[in-house]
Parts: C-alpha cells; sequence; structure tokens
C-alpha cells in the first residue's frame, strides 16, 4: 500500500517524498526512551496543499500518518508503530502574521518557539509558552505543551486562538476566530490542541503573544531541605502571588545542571523564580516571596534583574533534561510528568524522593512547581533488565500515586503511546469512550497517528 | 412518545415532573426576544441521577431533552422548538466542595454565580465570571459565558476545571482532574462548555477560585466623544495594562442606566474601570490608565475604593440590558453580542453607531470593551411589523461587520437558535462539519437540545 502512496505522491513532491533508511530512522524516534519505530516514509511538506495531497493519498489507501515537527517528544508520540507515512513539518517556517496592535500572530506549524521569539521580540512582544526543547509551536499545540510560564500565562490550551488542520479525509478546517473569545459553536480548537496528530495534522497555528515585561526580576533561591523549598512554593500559589515562573531542582539536578551547563548554583534543592511587571509590582512580588521562603528555610536568596544572568540560567533549566541524561552516558531517562493539585504538591515529591531512594536508581527532580507538575528523570541503563524493570516501576509509582492524589499522569508532554496504559487509571470508562467515539467519528478509518492517545479504539 | 415518558418518570420523580401550562410556559421563555416555544413536560431534577433516568427515558423514545437552569439565556438556547422535556437544574443547588488550598471548588449545575460567591467570600475567594443576569454556573458553562472581568480572568473556557454531565443514552461523564493543567487526552471539558447542551447536560461543575484582590480601585471616566472612550480602552489593551474590567456605556446606555438603577452617572461615553492587586500594582495602573484617557477627552475622572459605591456601580452595569428594556415598557431588545479582535473596535462600533442613527431606533451600546466585545440593545416594538424589521437589519448589520473584521456573532451569549442563521458566515464548512461529525457520534438520535447551535444537522 505505501508503495502505491509513494508512487502517487511522487510526481507532486519529487524528493520531497523519501523512503531513505536514514531518513525513515531519524523520524521513528523522539527525545524519549521508547524504542524507534520507522515509519515507510517521509514527506517534507511545504504547504498546507503538500498536507491535503498526503493525507488524501494515505486516506484512500489506508496508510497511517503521523505528523512530526522536530522530534523532540518524549512519549513516543511521533513513533510509526503501525508503519506508515510521517509528515515532516519543519520547513513550514513560514511567521504568516504578526498582528502587534491585537497581540496575536499567525505562524505555519514548523516554526519553533525560538524563532518565533526571535521574530516578535522586534515589536516588543514575546509568546511564553516554552518546553525544554525548542519545540515547533505546531508540535506544542498538538501535545498541549506548557513549560515555565505556564503558572501565569496558561499552557497552549490557553494561547492558541485558532488552528489550520488537515483532517483525516483531506479536508482543510481552520477554527477559531480573530476575535478573543466566541460562544459560536463547539471549540474545535480546543479539541485539536492536545490531540496529538490523532484527529488531523496541524498546519497552522494562530497564537496570543505579549508584551514584554516593563520589569523581570529573577531570583535563585537554597532550601535546606527539599521540604522547605516545596512548602515555599504551596504558600506561594496560595497567597496568589502572580508569580511568572516557579521552578524546582532537587540538588540532584542542580549538580547536573552545573556540569552540563557551565553554572555555579549551590548544590541544595533550589527555587527558581520570576516576577513580570512594573517595577513597583515586581518589588512588591519579590519581597513577598522571599519573606515566605525565609520561614521555610530559604536562604542565599540572589537577586537579579540582570538579562544575560538571566538567560544563562534559564537555558540551563531548559537544558535539565540533556543534563540528567549526561550524568550516565549511554542511559536513557523516563522523564515522568506528573501534575497533581497544589494541596497535594508536598506528599507528593517527598514520596516520591523516598521512593527514588528506596530504588536505588539515579532520578533527578525538577518541575513546573507552581503548576503542580514536576518531573523525575528516571535515569536507566537500557541493556540492564533489572535496572529497566526497577525504573518502569518507579515510573508507574509516581503515576499511581499522582492520579490517587487527584492528579494527572501527563501535565505537559501528552500521551504517545508511551502512557496509553495509564489513560484508564485517569479517566472514566465514560469518558475514554467519548474520546473513542470522537476519534471514530472523525478519522473513521483510523489512519491518524494511530495506536495513540486513545486506548484500544484503533481499527 | 412524551406521555410514555412522564408515565415512566412518574413513579420515581412524583410531582417533580409537571406537565402544567403555567410551568411549561415559563419553560419555554428565556430574557431574550424569540418567541416562547414551551416543552411538553417539565422535570425538577435534584441529583445527576434524576437527570439519567431522565435522559435514558428520553432517550429510548426519541424524545427530545433540554437543560433548563433559571432561564437567563438570550438566544433562545432553552426554548423547546421541538418540543420534548425540559429538565429544569435549579434545585441542584449544593456547593460540593470548596478547596481553600488549590483555589477551586465543585458545584451542582444550578447554584447560581451570586450563590457561589456568597458562600466562598467567607474564605476570602470569589468566582470572577459574572454575566449581567444571576445565572447559573451549569448554564454560564453550557453556553462560555463571561462578563466583566473576563478582560483579565478569562471566561468559563478558562475557568471551568472539570464537569460532571450526562450523554445522550444516560451515561454519567466526568471530566478533567483535580491538577491545573493536563495532557492526557482529548478536552472533554471544554467540548462540552459552550455545547448549550446539544452533547449532554452538565449537572456538575468545577471551577477555578481566586484571592479577593488586596485592593479594588475603580474609575469612571467620563468622554467628549465616543471615539475618544474606544480608543483608549486599545490603547489600553494594547499597552498591557492589566485591568480587572473594563466596560463602555453609551450615553443612551448611561441614561437608562440613572433611571433604572437610582445612580447619577453623567451622561455622556463613559468607560468603568477596574484594577486588582496590591496598593502599588492598583496606583501604577490607575496612573497609567487615566493618563490615556485624559490624552482622549476623558474627564472627571472619579477613582474610588469605596466597596459600596462600587457595588452600586457594577449592580447598575449588570442591569443594563433590563434599564434598556425599561427605557421603552412592552418592547423587546436584540441584545445583539458580537467580539471583534480590539485594532477593529473603534470601526466596529463607529460605524455601528452610525448605523444605529440611521436606522432611528433606540439601541444603546454597552460592552466588555477590553476583550472586544459589545452589546447593542436593538430596541423594537414586536407589534410594529416595519419596526421589527428594522431591528433585525440592524443585528444583521452589526453582526456582518464583525465577521467581516475577523470577529464573531456571540462573544457570551452562545448560538441557541437565535443565532443559527449566522454560523456559516462565521465558520468554515469543513469546521460545519466537524461540528456535526461530533454531535452526531455523541447524539446519534438528535435528542440533546435540538435544532441549537449547529446548522442542519438534527434528526
Amino acid at each position: 500500500m505505501i508503495e502505491a502512496v509513494v508512487d502517487t505522491l511522487r510526481p507532486l513532491l519529487g524528493d520531497r517524498v523519501s523512503t531513505a533508511a536514514a531518513v525513515r530512522e531519524h523520524h521513528g524516534r523522539d527525545e524519549g526512551w521508547h524504542p524507534p519505530a520507522p515509519p515507510d516514509a517521509v514527506v517534507f511538506a511545504e504547504s498546507t496543499e503538500d498536507v491535503v495531497a498526503v493525507v488524501r493519498a494515505c486516506s484512500s489507501s489506508g496508510v497511517p500518518v503521523i505528523p512530526f515537527g522536530v522530534g523532540t517528544s518524549l512519549e513516543g508520540n511521533i513513533a510509526a508503530i503501525r508503519g506508515g507515512l510521517t509528515i515532516d513539518l519543519s520547513r513550514m517556517t513560514s511567521v504568516l502574521e504578526v498582528n502587534v496592535d491585537d497581540l496575536d500572530c499567525r505562524v505555519q506549524a514548523g516554526v519553533t518557539r525560538a524563532a518565533l521569539n526571535r521574530v516578535v521580540a522586534r515589536d516588543g512582544l514575546f509568546f511564553p509558552i516554552d518546553p525544554g526543547a525548542d519545540a515547533t509551536l505546531g508540535g506544542m499545540a498538538a501535545t498541549r505543551a506548557s513549560g515555565t510560564n505556564a503558572v501565569r500565562y496558561g499552557t497552549m490550551k490557553d494561547n492558541v486562538l485558532g488552528l489550520t488542520a488537515v483532517l483525516a479525509d483531506g479536508a482543510v478546517v481552520r477554527t477559531g476566530t480573530r476575535a478573543k473569545k466566541s460562544s459560536a459553536g463547539y471549540d474545535l480548537t480546543r479539541l485539536l490542541v492536545g490531540s496529538e496528530g490523532t484527529l488531523g495534522v496541524i498546519t497552522e497555528v494562530a497564537l496570543r503573544l505579549y508584551g514584554l515585561p516593563e520589569v523581570i526580576g529573577g531570583a535563585v533561591c537554597s532550601f535546606a531541605t527539599l521540604d522547605g523549598a516545596v512548602r515555599t512554593v504551596i504558600e506561594a500559589i496560595q497567597l496568589g502571588i502572580p508569580v511568572a515562573r516557579l521552578e524546582l531542582l532537587d540538588e540532584v539536578q542542580v549538580d547536573a545542571c552545573n556540569r552540563y551547563s557551565g553554572i555555579d548554583l549551590p548544590v541544595t534543592p533550589l527555587l527558581l523564580v520570576e516576577f513580570h511587571g512594573s517595577p513597583a509590582a515586581v518589588d512588591d512580588q519579590a519581597a513577598a516571596f522571599a519573606g515566605l521562603a525565609a520561614g521555610h528555610g530559604g536562604d542565599g536568596w540572589r537577586w537579579s534583574t540582570d538579562a544575560a544572568e538571566r538567560e544563562r540560567l534559564w537555558t540551563a533549566r531548559h537544558e535539565a533534561y540533556y543534563a540528567a541524561k549526561a550524568m550516565r552516558p549511554n542511559a536513557l531517562a523516563i522523564p515522568t510528568d506528573v501534575c497533581v493539585p497544589i494541596s497535594r504538591l508536598a506528599q507528593c515529591i517527598l514520596e516520591t524522593r523516598a521512593d527514588i531512594d528506596a530504588s536505588g536508581l539515579t532520578a533527578p527532580i525538577v518541575g513546573h512547581v507552581g503548576d503542580g507538575n514536576f518531573h523525575v528523570l528516571v535515569l536507566f541503563d537500557p541493556t540492564d533488565a533489572e535496572e529497566v524493570a526497577s525504573a518502569h516501576r518507579l515510573n508507574e509509582r509516581v503515576i499511581v500515586r499522582a492520579q490517587a492524589l487527584g492528579g494527572t499522569c501527563t501535565g505537559e508532554h501528552g500521551i504517545g503511546c508511551g502512557k496509553l496504559e495509564f489513560m484508564a487509571g485517569e479517566h472514566d470508562p465514560t469518558a475514554l469512550a467519548m474520546m473513542a467515539s470522537i476519534k471514530r467519528a472523525l478519522d473513521p478509518g483510523g489512519i491518524m497517528n494511530p495506536g495513540k492517545v486513545i486506548p484500544h479504539v484503533e481499527g
């Protein structure tokens, strides 16, 4: 079947259709720990029309279609586990519109977050959603990504104003209007955000932008204990201090970041915190936060409004996953991604820390704790069966605990194929059946990124 | 058919099933201008289980099911235009949980916004979404409502964390987790928010809460011209001044509010503005805003942090629709509800004002202009055919203009049956087909609030 599809597409796309082994292998692997699953062919799309042609060809042949940005997903979201054709959108890099007056923009799906920020910075604007990797905005929309600024600015759910997507039959849907809100019909935008390519291939994204804050003040604060750091976070959120970023690194992660990114943070549990606003507002917020930290054994409060220093620090934070992996060359990492109600965060993190200690594994903790979201980066040697099993047991315990505390198995990485088994622990059977109904209605042939997100539904 | 359903339900629900004419008529009419369409019977539900029993009975007989809160919708959203059974949820008034530490709560669908705020105020919290009417939170979720605080706190889309709903086959779905964010599967919460009962009957709602601001400062500012007021709004939004509320009343609306609510605002175009935050932050914001207003002919800047005065003012604002209707006893009002990109707001409002003047109709303008959302309350005598036609022409011109400017036909009232005809001007055919597919998949018998939201789909 795939040969016929490739033959159909070749006249249209020329050498932008590839079945070369190296190209296929590159597209079968993301940055996670899952075994690679290369597609049978890869198409490099340059336009929505290219994607339409590919989806139509696949649709009539029943060939799976997998969208691919730059491959920075973590849960096998892009793995071609049933073969098929991967659509690489990384050449769709046009920033189509920047509407300074409306604080919004429209970009092709292959634009990365850093590329967008370089463009809009000229107008004094920024886009706040920042997963660790420099992911594409289409991929970020598809996985409902967030990052360090979500505590203040929300996630992709809150910042995607509309989408263009190619549906399973090749039809192009454009969702949303340019108004900031609407009550006109079903929220197709938010149905597609987080659907991980299982309902359609996102080809364009309209996004909210924000004015660069008048002042950005940042601080690093060391704590004698993990508990002290987490309790500071909880109180700050409960008091409604409008932190822009609020990140936790345990001492293992700090040590890894120091080595990998060439910085010299004190090797203790740390909070990285940032405030955005007018000078007076930032001063107010920082003083309130510093007071809470001091009450929980925080010391070494280092305050800075220096942009270069801040940049170094946040670059290190964004590199945390790579830094953790570099602690053990050849190791893989399960980047668990739980998120719990803030009232349960201390219990969840401290019990998790005890689990890690009992496991004997190396597993730094890092996370967007202002949201109740954290990652345990569980390092394991994939050639050591016992360690593999131990890592998976730890991952499962972290997830089951978070779900029991009212939380989720993934705050921002998505389900992919890596977390399918945990969906039933989180959603009731009716919710899963409702998702499956929607999937069947919009993709009756089951060709859109099959085997992802929805358990037991594929055709 | 309906008789059989009523006979089935009677043993279970006793006198909570009614076919009395007065009860049916009360439930066939909302606060809008549409002709009443009473259901064949009304059930007063007291629990999710009651709703399940009703939907099951209706499902097996193909009888339409219409959810009803307190009847404050404006676009015939609750009209039983194909007969059937209305489920009145207004007795489901339990606040099930208030989680102070997590700033969230869970309520039954019949709790009104004012009732919730009375409960959570004890803990220093508030729920910001405030349509003019004291609507139920279930109804507000169903119509994706917003109100005066949306410019700062978002709409129901942003503040509903999860839902319990009864689907067309009587199954109960519970969406969302208690975590603040999740990437685990399709966003069923936001699919149900704004679906106006066409996919399920919402019986419980989990909501975000906020700490009462440390300081609330409010101001009233008069303008010599409508243009000056609107340009002040646009600049404030573009500069990112974090206003909590930002409302426009034209002089016709001000006059109506003065008479109806017993206040004495200067009869000119007015902005009502409110700031929330620390004392320093509120001062900063107010000073920045006052500067913009002065640059556009704003004067009479009246500043107050007095809670009682503020309460009087916002009560009057919330009563604006009733105040407008009181200008002409026996008149009806089309409460148009367009929302446009902020860059188009001045053009949209000024051209609309010219339209109103040309029409000869009385039609005050009031709105949540910080969102780009405003209402023209088009008064008309329903017994005067010429005036009816003229009012509809004006409504249509307002909507078509907003859509041409990239906006929406409804910012917050929903589609109901009153705006069905405008869906095609806003959504492309693929988007409408996608909505219809979802509707058919989740309600194959077409019993859930038929004839609403989705054009040309009902069974």
